[in-house]
């Protein structure tokens, strides 16, 4: 199946519905694309002009759980559209300590900011706040829970590289049982046409079984432990850590830790437009030989986060909400 | 006695004279009108004409103990000002480990910005700042000592919400033993004409004597243990959180811990515009099932830090000082 | 030796050559210069125009080690230009805890910044960033290595003091064996003319060997540990402190800790113009009764961070680099 014409035009004519980004099941294909069109559109637009969308707006930025890629993404973003910053980088630095609740903390800032970008280390905290909260809230991650930006700068850097989402093959490598990163961008991709994805794991760390089958119907999904026979088939390879804290035996982890550690030699058997993303940050499981080939794209794939981040803070501007 | 029409003049075209923001015992009746009268002015400005007031301005943040809602809403007031923010969040990422005294920080950073917010842990620090510093400093908190722009904001929500603060009788709930604001509030309001104001509190965390002897010629001041009975009466009831710290014994503080608990029920006995204020966070001294009550005013107040810190903010700026 | 006319108009509309800032050693005599020229314009330059150098600029300011005067004096000087700042004041809420490598980190910051500054703990850190970034890195402090902008500032602070560097006569104070500080302003005034270097420490923190023999060709250098002894004859004495940490032996400590304690009886020996600098933190080293003298620099000193490092960041923004 395929797009019709009259639904690639409420597309480019389509206003993004949501109120709140907190898990990408909430945002059908429709709406996906909407999102990429406008950071797209943000990418190409005039630096000067792009500084007004957020002027004298404030976005608060509530990290109680800290992180670099995402939060400076973020805050570049907000600056970017010529937004001011609140916020912290590290819980201890605010009232949680003296036991405020949640829920307390953003019926504070919704008094102060336009829009709330959160990161929390309790799944459900972002759905939680998105039920109290009176301005739009953005989820930068819950616990093992969602990180819905993640997989829409995943998106737009897919897009952005190969012109398109639907029908792309791409092998999701590494911790597929604990990795939220890849769950999410499992269900986004069966949003879309004909994508094929090989789920390329330890037997410790397979895809969980529901995933598979919430999906199955919707894209090709095949799993497997061979790196090497689908590496010529793959269009994108999502590498991800394996974190030696999931395995409960240091044996386990050392048979599998440098089972699927990327090198430049597997070049030889990819496709020419091949491409490696990875969430980052890495340890080691890929090499830096192969940065400065062409298909390094993690690099790439982390600086889409501003556009996408962009493109979420100004579409959801002045959304009104019903609480 | 009430203010005669000159006086009243006067305040509306008076200006502030102090060029510090240290402790409301500082700030005359005459002058917290003035500040009032600003925030509310600030409050209904359009947000690009206010976006001027500290353009290419920049003011330093420092936090030498660590806050939410005091640091959130100062820096919301500073970039809705237009102004930039410099400073720390965390004593730990300044000079202080090094062993580097507070007059030598104020020294430099006089020479970085144009206005100094700070919350110090020693009590008189900001009074020190203020001394050593040739711009403004506003006190955010020093210690257990003085909050003067919390006093302010209270302030500035009993005359948002009741149209006046002369005439209010008002409930001091809790800890008025130890806890400032509540202190610094009785003080304010014995500047204004005609508060009548009960001190609810167990025998252990009682109103401290001098205080009471200092104010009650100004104003009516009943202390009573009994809520209830004073309930009908009052217009506000300002709440505060009981700490276990405070007390020695913690079998004392399990016999007081829940006695002042407000829940919906206490809306049965109380006036159609009756409104509880709290100084934030709480914990667990006022039930959820208040929030969505007419007489929650505790998150306006929380929000009322913005206009208010912009008023002095705006009215510091440039002030000369002779140190 | 002087400059020739023609050289003094190449300074004046000389362009600034580096496209990176990591070590005063790469820094020749004309371009800190150009550098010190660009500050003084800076200085005198009306507020509005100059936040236009930065206007719609993201500068990434990235401590992975503390540090008050100079963050706060860069971001300043970032929010003086017009700037937007991301970062971090504290490696506790970065990646790297994940175990992610400064390149990789840099990797990332240079597609969300326009200019890079930095401190790490590591030397050789920012070096290592300059060949990686494809924007200007500025070095804020690599471990006991480089701090180039402070000797900058410092030269700045005597030229504007002197009207000139060359032909000073100036006492390096303290430590002088660990003291990055004045190691950096001694390799500097050595691409001065005529400067006179008193190099006075107690026997176990004299200055380093290897550097008395590189400068010693260049500027006159004398070593001595009696400070009255040389205090008539210097235009400036730089003081630095002395670290108990420095010494295996306390006794070692206690014997030479107050032997370089500045009061205000030596102004009773000294030139008229006499000036003491520090670069501040200060322990004891400086007694506060010196501070409302006109010999105490150190404050303006300080206060200097802020235009030269506005002349790097609008010298090095936009600047091609070639990886």
């Amino acid at each position: 199946m395929s797009l019709k014409a009259n639904e690639k035009n409420s597309i480019e004519s389509g206003t993004f519905s949501l109120t709140d980004v907190v898990s990408i099941a909430d945002i059908s294909r429709k709406e996906i694309e909407i999102v990429l069109n406008k950071a797209k559109n943000l990418e190409e637009m005039d630096k000067k002009e792009k500084s007004k969308i957020l002027e004298n707006r404030v976005v608060a930025s509530l990290f109680f759980e800290p992180s670099t890629r995402t939060r400076l993404s973020f805050e570049t973003a907000i600056q970017n559209l010529g937004g001011r910053v609140i916020g912290f980088a590290d819980p201890g630095v605010s009232s949680f300590k003296k036991g405020e609740t949640l829920s307390d903390t953003i019926k504070m800032i919704e008094r102060y900011a336009d829009i709330i970008v959160m990161r929390h280390f309790i799944e459900g905290a972002a759905r939680r706040a998105a039920e109290i909260s009176q301005v739009p809230i953005i989820n930068g991650g819950d616990g093992a829970n969602q990180h819905p930006t993640q997989t829409l700068l995943d998106l737009y850097t897919i897009k952005k590289e190969f012109g398109k989402i639907d029908g792309i093959t791409i092998g999701l490598l590494g911790d597929l049982k604990y990795g939220r990163t890849v769950h999410s961008l499992a269900y986004a991709l069966a949003k879309f046409n004909d994508a094929k994805i090989y789920c390329i794991s330890p037997e410790q760390l397979k895809m969980p079984k529901e995933i598979i089958e919430d999906i199955k119907g919707k894209v090709k999904v095949i799993e497997t432990d061979d790196l090497n026979k689908v590496l010529p088939e793959l269009d994108v390879l999502y590498a991800t850590r394996i974190q030696k804290e999931r395995f409960a035996d240091e044996k386990d982890y050392n048979k599998v830790k440098n089972a699927f550690i990327l090198d430049a030699g597997i070049l030889k058997k990819t496709k020419k437009q091949f491409r490696i993303m990875h969430p980052l940050p890495r340890v080691n499981e890929i090499k830096t030989e192969l940065d400065l080939t062409p298909a390094a794209l993690y690099f790439e794939q982390a600086a889409n986060g501003v556009p996408v981040r962009e493109a979420l803070l100004a579409m959801l501007l002045g959304k009104k909400k019903v609480i």
